[in-house]
């Protein structure tokens, strides 16, 4: 890309400035990955991959639109067509050459762009958020999480460092049902103090977890025992309470879900899925990664499919699906006096919105945040996107 | 203003740095011009200007309070009357050249103020988020956009580069009914690949707008088109997703509208104004321009106005109307459960909202983003600032 | 605290600069201090004082959990025991000199927060929000607001410069009654000229406080009368609206509320409480003062509390309460369609939310912003931080 496109004239400062001061680091992450993609043999746009995924034409659309064709570049209509001869058209608005430069950046824009996606999900080591299962002691379920430091891939190729929960950003996911006796215990091999709080649980208030409030702190080295009755049902979460936006920012965070004695009718779904937002040391994450090695939520048509938000971050971030709406029953575990549908959820940290979708269109459904800094930049898309894959 | 008032002692950062680090670029923007003001015959305020407008004087309020002396720096109560004589008080708790200097300050600051606010509605070259009108092919609705590079005056004076839908920011506004068959052809003039998606708006895959997963990228000198049905009413939006981040903050953004077969009772209103909110590259904007070269709405005593929030930029605003309330009724183009007031409405990135006002109190009311930094400065209001006009 | 544990390798920007570029300047003002403790005796933790606060404990959980020994350090479980022991265990994962080391830096840092918490609620000079009684004259409920520049001390030791009504960050707070007649008699003594805007007040126009349109400016050292017959009921503010980022930020704000000629049943409460958020160039305060010299709200188990949040600062703060939730009943003093239930509630600005909580779990709950670099850093709790103390 040539810098030219990038200032504005008159304005004190340029788009990428702008970018770059929303948010987005990855800039100055792929700074070195770009200069090399750039300056090698990006030209050579494969062409052949450009056939649409999830390109389930039907119905009266197909009749008329879509992007069927196998060399869209040069498609008539319905799709791309040329309306310039880039080789020498009178009616190109710029001199060949600089027509011809143009769209050699833009192919070398698109193809950063096409690989990302090209390769969702994208495999990196390391899953979080995973079902931890208990161990039974006298009608006690009894989990252990220990935290430690570790190296963390949150996108390919990006390791960086994290304190975690069993070795997992998020932290293992934790379900239980209303009315368990519940134990957990916490070992912290960190090299700082620590505690865990249950975020949205009603403890009693021994056990929610404030250093020298309710508790020691938990010191390098340690253990410390939390236990108590599973209350209120809902989609709740544990993390760091002890220098927290540090901790909780480095990956001590996890889900806790409380299922209820009796499910309403609207929470029989056929995909519960938990999608934990963040963003900081990380970058942007979904359940501790970022695009395209995030994971794809994938339904049939027809299902429903939970998805309980929870924002373990700094910022706001309002979720976007596309094609189909989203349900909102639950607010921190709490239904909603009645349900009503957005497709843009504005999620605030500390937040859980428990949401139902339909999958009533068929598709691969971009998900993401759309404060777009968190999304995408000139390199692709990244951070805060995902798909609600719904099969035929 | 001399820059003694400004400084926090003990403070890391004074007042003019933090809110410069909140977004304001406008301090640097205008600070040629504040100089070349300073250093002229600000201390001649014409006190004849500063009548206030829509003084709707009536009733109980009439008698007692009200700002209506024609030379309202030395009225009687009720409205401003003056403590301290300036040239010689006793009782002016500083020293006599203190205070003149401070006065002489105060009146050359309220001199822009007044100037920005007396200059409202300002001209400016373009308007965005015009009535596109389609041209009819067998019974199908067909809207061309060409996405191209402009200059946009966002306020007066202030030209920044643009890429925009048919020569507006916000591109042009469309609104189709449910059920409607609808084609967009889309023509990229631009210098790099683009798309278009129909955000909110349940397409089929293929018509979604999302380079390399539902189509391939428009590239620089070609079009594609997009055609369905209509589905779910609302207040929707297009833009593009490619390179979003980017495009959307240069102005490839519009409001895409599907009116409903059926109206329910509270959409039966004499108003119904589109207000998109933007930041980033063009500064702090309502329908792709700042105060004060906003549009005002006006209605006439009651009647009811509609008014669809969007938000294309990157940040929340909470938007909040003097005055009145406002009934929120709709979400993303989905009804609520039921409608509730408010005067403060946040709307995030992505999000719409559709409110009702019922046009119950006469006057010129202030309607800005109360995120403070977003809409005033020293120079005066700027930015995300309109105002509800009702008119007796 | 060693600065190798905070460096990201792989990253472009380490946890600490990540966490002041996140607002905390806390960082910066408290770094001397820090210097002072982190040379001095800190080693030397007092572990008589860990003795958890709120401790209340009973049922079920203070049989099997709870943090009730003496030393915690090195209590049995249930509560904390040490795993590895720092003198030579052979089961540390670090040599001896790091284990030791870390310890020290763990203690070092627990102190701090130790000492915060400890301190709890602080004293220091002055208290915002107080309830400014009327003088009658003839029926009519007169105010008097003087503003005026001063030292305000937000927290213990932090003097910062602000501008406040009669003394006080926010100013007193104004209650009246649906109906009343009342005057408000504002005294400009700042070195600029204000105004005074009545938010969600439906006041007529000529009483809305937006200079060049509804009044002239208070200049220096001048008076302004507003009266108006209380509308609209409700939680609303008063504030400058003029140069307002500065003048609202530097304090010129404070609670208005209007009382309801008849309560709902849902607003008979044991307690009222006003919390007015703020953020700038006076930190992260709670009603004018950040932790700990915030002030806890108390009430007896079973209470009701009412709280009315109201956000005068430039950005959202998510308030997150420990131990119970609070039932949303209105927004911007009109009634939500139906309560519903959070423990986590985004709060913008110019917003106000009314909250019900039921105070059916004993202890002291912390109650902060969940955006956690307002509220904590490595130094202990700090900002928007209090607490909700249930008294058994």
């Amino acid at each position: 890309m040539s810098s030219d496109t990038k200032e504005l004239p008159g304005a004190a400062v340029g788009p990428d400035a702008l970018l770059r001061a929303s948010g987005s680091r990855r800039d100055f992450l792929r700074n070195s990955a770009l200069t090399a993609l750039a300056a090698g043999a990006l030209g050579a746009c494969t062409t052949k991959d450009e056939t649409p995924k999830g390109n389930n034409t039907k119905g009266a659309a197909s009749a008329d639109g879509g992007a069927s064709a196998e060399n869209a570049a040069k498609a008539a209509k319905p799709g791309v067509h040329a309306d310039s001869d880039l080789s020498g058209g009178s009616t190109a608005p710029h001199p060949d050459t600089t027509a011809i430069s143009a769209r050699a950046n833009a192919d070398a824009m698109d193809a950063m762009h096409e690989k990302g996606i090209k390769s969702f999900p994208a495999k990196t080591e390391g899953k979080g958020n995973q079902l931890l299962q208990p161990r039974m002691d006298k009608g006690v379920k009894v989990y252990e999480l220990t935290a430690r430091e570790l190296q963390w891939e949150s996108e390919p190729g990006k390791r960086v460092k994290a304190w975690a929960y069993n070795g997992q950003v998020p932290g293992p996911q934790i379900r239980v049902r209303e009315g368990d006796r519940v134990r957990l215990v916490v070992k912290n091999e960190l090299p700082e103090s620590t505690s865990v709080h249950f975020h949205g649980v009603e403890v009693p208030i021994e056990q929610d977890g404030v250093p020298y409030i309710t508790q020691p702190p938990i010191k390098p080295g340690e253990s410390y025992t939390y236990e108590f009755t599973a209350p209120n049902p809902g989609s709740h979460m544990y993390h760091s309470h002890h220098n927290s936006a540090k901790q909780v920012g480095m990956g001590l965070l996890g889900a806790f879900i409380i299922e209820p004695k009796q499910k309403r009718a609207i929470e029989k779904v056929d995909v519960d899925y938990v999608m934990i937002l963040n963003d900081g040391f990380h970058g942007y994450t979904l359940n501790g990664k970022g695009f395209p090695a995030t994971e794809p939520i994938v339904a049939k048509l027809g299902q429903k499919v939970r998805i309980r938000f929870m924002n373990e971050g700094m910022m706001i971030h309002p979720m976007h699906l596309h094609g189909m709406h989203m349900t909102v029953i639950d607010k921190d575990g709490w239904p909603q006096p009645a349900p009503w549908r957005c497709d843009t959820l504005n999620i605030a940290p500390g937040e859980r919105w428990d949401v139902i979708v339909n999958c009533t269109n068929p598709g691969t459904w971009a998900f993401h945040c759309h404060i777009l800094p968190h999304a995408e930049s000139e390199h692709g898309m990244f951070g805060m996107v995902t798909a609600l894959i719904v099969q035929k």
